[in-house]
């Protein structure tokens, strides 16, 4: 984390715990993290970010110098900077593993706190797991597409920001995602690095030609770019690379990056068969989204592998979730917000999916006190402000999780296309009563 | 910047540098970095992100752990490593100034360096220019359509990660918007700040009106939210209150956070100024563009100031751009690439705006050794890798410069719906002549 994250947060979640300190509003509440609807062209997310969340709930500190420049706005009090001073979460945590497929209305992740402890942290925890959550839905979407093929993520230079770029790495990865171009990524995460090389490479030489023989002469083993300037006139030219070379030639894949790669890929392919050349693999980039993988593997491209950047790590067609952080009980009562279309449920609440032979069908939404049928999906996973052990599996580990989790998924929940119906998610009874009474309750009010 | 930002970088720069090393490809290099189709919903862009760029140049260095872990791949000879060990950015860079109007094709930045320099800094330029030029772009469009009214920033939540929620409210205030919910972003740039308070606030209060007592009495100048049970009954609270404080009544405004703003603000707007509270302006948000905004007013919703978060910090229409960093010239001579769909013109350059009655009416795009009629967009920032004195304004400069620089373009380009022409950028006769003659050499070639 950067030193001054904790200032990162919006104004109101400090001016709305100086009001909460004047009011001595210490008691404890929950809040819910969930999304409220999903993009029309998702039919599951997959819940990603909760490493870092946690991880910044037990080191949010508030450092001298932040406490002093927010002295300096003279809109604060002593009483609220001495508070920030000692600040340390306090509270619980109950999560989705990172991994899970969620859908719209479940909560990711509840804290349990000290109502001004819960308000403060609420900007952090949605800026990382939205952000990530995001990614990570629209990567398992890219994955299914490639149907097996392997994937590399590339996006860093117009992902949104540095920050966005390592999580977005990672999301992916999480998601089923192979590889990718970020080396703080490999460094920070362990996630496997590939590149290849880029036109400005081969545009310093003098042809397309040399330039291949002079990086093969370094990279024996590298993925040779052959757009540059005529992608068949390259694959002629790693076709005579390959005769040079001889035995030695160990160039494992071409990227096709720009133009028809239906016909091209189908035309390389040839060309490389017909050279002898049948080892070497296709890949392709240039603006590739899970849409038109599917599109080119659905019409016969003989393509092995996939590079996929921007659209993939902003999530170009559902660049943001509607994603919430809401009061849902204090004081051991539960709460509700009656806003237009956007009703809350109230209280903490535990998810339940149902599964027949080891496929869901339905989850059920109810009160954390309830009992339901299926497999509980929310979990502890941080007690008195201190991760419980077990509560932080390995990248690898989720990665697996979320494999297996959506291999458990109805093909059609899986599958690109919106499901029709959508996958079941039902509001448990007394959940459901618990709601009512708490609008009637309102309505009542004066 | 974080500590081991060096290694926040792609795969390929790091093994093509490698090979440039080999091969002795040390001779100056020129890439222009630039974006080669507008969006859709974008008649020009604007130009931000420099002041990140320039001090990344500036301060890039690898740490020993970075090299450490580097050499741990494998991939790398020490030639490579103590070339990264000793590497320090020694190239110039011209660059158009925040807050510069630019069009498809313009350089917004050129960088001439040796070689592996100018290669091994394409990641970091392109996701800080690429992100903050989005966002100031799409700002700028919100700005448009408030026509005047104080627009407020607050996306931090669902912006992509921490660096973005940070450069978002930069690039935001560059292209014009008032103020950000962001606390670090107003200490890092002196950003004013704002922010009213969550429904979580008034949720966890018995009632309504006693919330906005009770957070009043802690800061009498708050804009109060009305929309967490019912909007209008929001709205008499406030009148309520007004008639208890009676003097000492200051709140400034209501905000509308969902529902029908239209028919809301009409309603509560008459319901103020019947208790007499001609003084309280009404804020709106919720989900805001640029679109709605312009729709509200149109439609004569008396609005006084947007609150805009996720759709402008994300730049939900166009989440991305597609913008490059190409090599355009290689010891002294011009390169292109062919790639389709993606032709390149050779050289360095210089973009002249032309201007009559302080309106634009065009852009010519030279070489930078040419001369155009028009002022000269794009200026020396940095010679031998230091920022030159003078090419740093603070970020009220910048604003300012924004301000002035949109408007001077016409009407049509600055307005939200797209220009018909688009607004025309020329290519001078001898930088097409070079092109030709590039597409002809390369044509001739085995």
């Amino acid at each position: 984390m950067e030193p001054d994250i904790a200032l990162l947060t919006d104004l109101y979640e400090l001016t709305m715990t100086e009001a909460y300190l004047a009011e001595g509003q210490w008691d404890e509440a929950v809040f819910s993290l969930f999304v409220r609807r999903l993009p029309a062209r998702r039919n599951y997310l997959l819940a990603a970010g909760l490493e870092d969340a946690l991880e910044g709930l037990e080191q949010l500190r508030f450092r001298p110098e932040d406490l002093e420049w927010l002295a300096s706005l003279g809109r604060f009090s002593d009483r609220l900077l001495s508070w920030l001073e000692r600040f340390r979460f306090s509270g619980d945590v109950d999560a989705m593993p990172e991994g899970t497929p969620v859908f719209a209305q479940e909560p990711l992740l509840e804290v349990r706190a000290p109502l001004p402890e819960a308000q403060l942290v609420e900007t952090f925890l949605l800026n990382q797991l939205h952000f990530q959550t995001l990614v990570a839905s629209k990567a398992a979407r890219v994955v299914e597409a490639a149907a097996g093929r392997p994937v590399m993520e590339f996006g860093l230079r117009r992902i949104h920001g540095t920050d966005a770029g390592l999580k977005a790495a990672r999301a992916a990865y999480l998601a089923g995602v192979d590889s990718t171009s970020d080396v703080l990524a490999g460094k920070r995460y362990g996630i496997p690095l590939s590149g290849t090389l880029a036109h400005s490479y081969v545009q310093v030489h003098d042809d397309e030609l040399q330039a291949f023989r002079d990086f093969t002469r370094v990279y024996p083993e590298a993925t040779l770019l052959v757009d540059t300037y005529d992608t068949l006139r390259g694959v002629q030219h790693v076709i005579r690379l390959a005769r040079e070379r001889g035995e030695e030639f160990r160039v494992p894949a071409v990227r096709l990056d720009s133009g028809d790669l239906l016909a091209l890929s189908r035309a390389a392919r040839e060309m490389l068969d017909e050279a002898g050349l049948e080892q070497v693999r296709l890949v392709a980039s240039g603006g590739l989204d899970e849409d038109k993988v599917a599109e080119l593997l659905a019409r016969g491209a003989p393509l092995d592998s996939f590079g996929v950047g921007t659209a993939m790590g902003v999530s170009a067609d559902a660049p943001s979730l509607d994603m919430a952080y809401k009061l849902v009980e204090y004081a051991g009562a539960p709460r509700v917000k009656l806003s237009e279309g956007k009703v809350l449920l109230p209280g903490a609440k535990q998810v339940y999916r149902q599964e027949a032979q080891d496929v869901a069908h339905g989850d059920v939404l109810v009160r954390r006190s309830d009992v339901a049928r299926g497999r509980p999906l929310l979990r502890p996973v941080m007690r008195a402000g201190r991760r419980l052990v077990g509560a932080m599996p390995t990248l690898a580990e989720a990665r697996a999780h979320a494999r297996r989790e959506i291999s458990r998924l109805p093909p059609e929940v899986r599958a690109l296309t919106p499901a029709h119906p959508p996958y079941p998610v039902t509001v448990g009874r007394e959940l459901e009563w618990a709601r009512a009474q708490q609008v009637e309750l309102w309505a009542s009010a004066p």
